[in-house]
């Protein structure tokens, strides 16, 4: 089952930028996790923001809000989540 | 090169079912084309909506634009096309 | 795996008074359908407005969006989508 | 009488982990108390979002403004409601 | 118990203007039963749109929802609610 | 001539909770005055939300913002002011 | 007392090239009766819009609904009103 | 050449009262000194916000740029440009 | 002096397609005679839109205005300008 | 390939006037150097705000990402990016 997510990030000013670079390295490591799970099936820098797309395949709500509100960076994420179906003209 | 694209259809009322029948299974054999030659990498339905998200994987702005504006029911399309570039934390 | 919805229904000039009449008949054995098998779980109007929220119990994206859009009205429908998770403070 | 609420939750940079943790606590105590005597009839989370949807059946708008003032969290929650009425083809 | 409304009145083009004409009239005569019978307690014209700001005195939300289907006009309007609760700082 | 206001209050963190105790006792005296002058017709709280409904009664323009401005929580507000004209579906 | 209003004209597609002019012809003249009458204080073009801004002197709410739904346009105009105080720097 | 500017201002906390004071009386002498010379044809406030619109005319783009960016309180205004041409039916 | 604009076009449903095919005959010319004479410094299709962006250098608003609803496609445009000032930053 | 970007810029408070001097200077010789090389073709600012529109000219969006994200003020910028297509009537 699809979802696919958009996640803006804004770092609040008193992060040290050693302490940015730890929730990036942190949120590095999660992220490749998911995606050798299968959990996220891609994920998408958008251009010229600090913003991702990006793909999950869950097996519930459940399990996708465990997933992401597992990011590190998740405090200081804002998310928005958009399910979806099979499309009809899709091959796969 | 990808780009995410959200689709929403609205046809106008005085379409008939018969033209609506076409215009949909020309967008299927469009939508098909696209998905073999490998430049549309995906399409999704939104849950709930007459809309779809889909992914392009294209040499060029004017390539995706002569893409898009190629289905068969553009004009009756809104699409808002959002450019992506490889992501840190991707593992692709 | 619950979902809420939001539904504005609009329709347009050109239906009689007979095939609204018809079309909410319709929609009303549809909706029982859905109550009686559990998939809905409950359904309430907006107070001054055309619209609802209800709330779905399905198996899966592409479950819920087969019944959306099995809605006789859903042709005249805008419908956002909510996906819902257990909440932690939640007793049931 | 009927109310959707959506609250979601922003805590201010300043407060501690422990202060935050104190504020659930109270949360989830204060919300159990609702759910018991029946004013709260259900509350969800929001997938990916610190945010819930919740369902008050209460006397009276007074009543809800008592209620929803009274989380411990309120002066870090925007909360928007949304007040329901019986719908047509509801069957309870 | 108190609700604001705001309504926004759009006609359709293929309206008479002795249609309109009609509509307004019965509006009239049902906007000044709700004002005698209490149930209205204030309806201002808002400066310069074709709307309204309107006062409602009701024990239930579904009878508000009942008053405001009511309307004759109610096919054409767009209608906002927002319930109310006594202010601390109201003398009455 | 009476003006619709919308007020949304928005303490600063660096507030103490005695200072926000003496901005809300000085703005009760405040409202208590403009409510027996009569330049205060009505004042409502917006269900779940640190926000008011105002009714205004004033000579002009000027008066108006003079008395909004005049609010000792002025400051942390964030005011919109609708001018409402008399409706001619009312009876007063 | 001043008032600025921001109107944007739509015209329906039923309307003739003669019923547009028409309007126009009976727009122009009001407008100039309002200028003269020292009503109207100034009618500008917003650049590539239809759509303008203009200023008004009135004397109440009441009587600026009575010169705005006055326009022969008025059906067709989206118009938005702002009520503005003197401000304490400017010279006049 | 006539531009409209909406200018809203907004403090940032640290601001001493001394400081917001000098800041307002060294935006007063600047307006004063445009509207003398006539690049600033008029400034209200508008009314219940800490928000003004003001007229100008000005030789080009560049030289309303000038002006805006030379306000005292520029850093803490947020302001809206909408450039105006003649209205037809303006007799002036 | 630079204006950029966005143009948005939607044709109504009753323009056949040689009226569409004329439209956009007559738009070309226009646009073709724009660039000659160096009014228009450039125009750029938004990928996936109806929509361009096109960049204006004229002598005054009042020259912007007659040129940009002199495009024969102008009733059915949906045009957003945005005055442009040289930047500290440009080499040009 | 083009691509239109709007740049908004907003500084944190704590920064001093040397730390915003210092990123300007930085900034205008990251630009001048984009231009050099023909990847900024223009860069132009929005009057009244600290703002910016510019073109850019590159091979990917990657490319596109990369140079964005050097801009020394990035951290501080809001950044929105539109890919354009050539345009039929274009004349370059």
């Amino acid at each position: 089952m699809l979802f696919l997510a958009r996640m803006d990030v804004v770092f609040p000013d008193h992060l040290t930028a050693e302490q940015v670079a730890d929730f990036q390295a942190r949120e590095k490591e999660y992220s490749a996790s998911l995606q050798r799970s299968g959990k996220m099936q891609g994920i998408w820098r958008v251009v010229g923001e600090y913003a991702n797309h990006s793909l999950y395949n869950v097996e519930s709500n459940d399990e996708l809000h465990e997933i992401l509100s597992g990011f590190p960076m998740y405090p200081y994420m804002k998310i928005k989540v958009t399910p979806l179906a099979k499309h009809p003209n899709s091959l796969v």
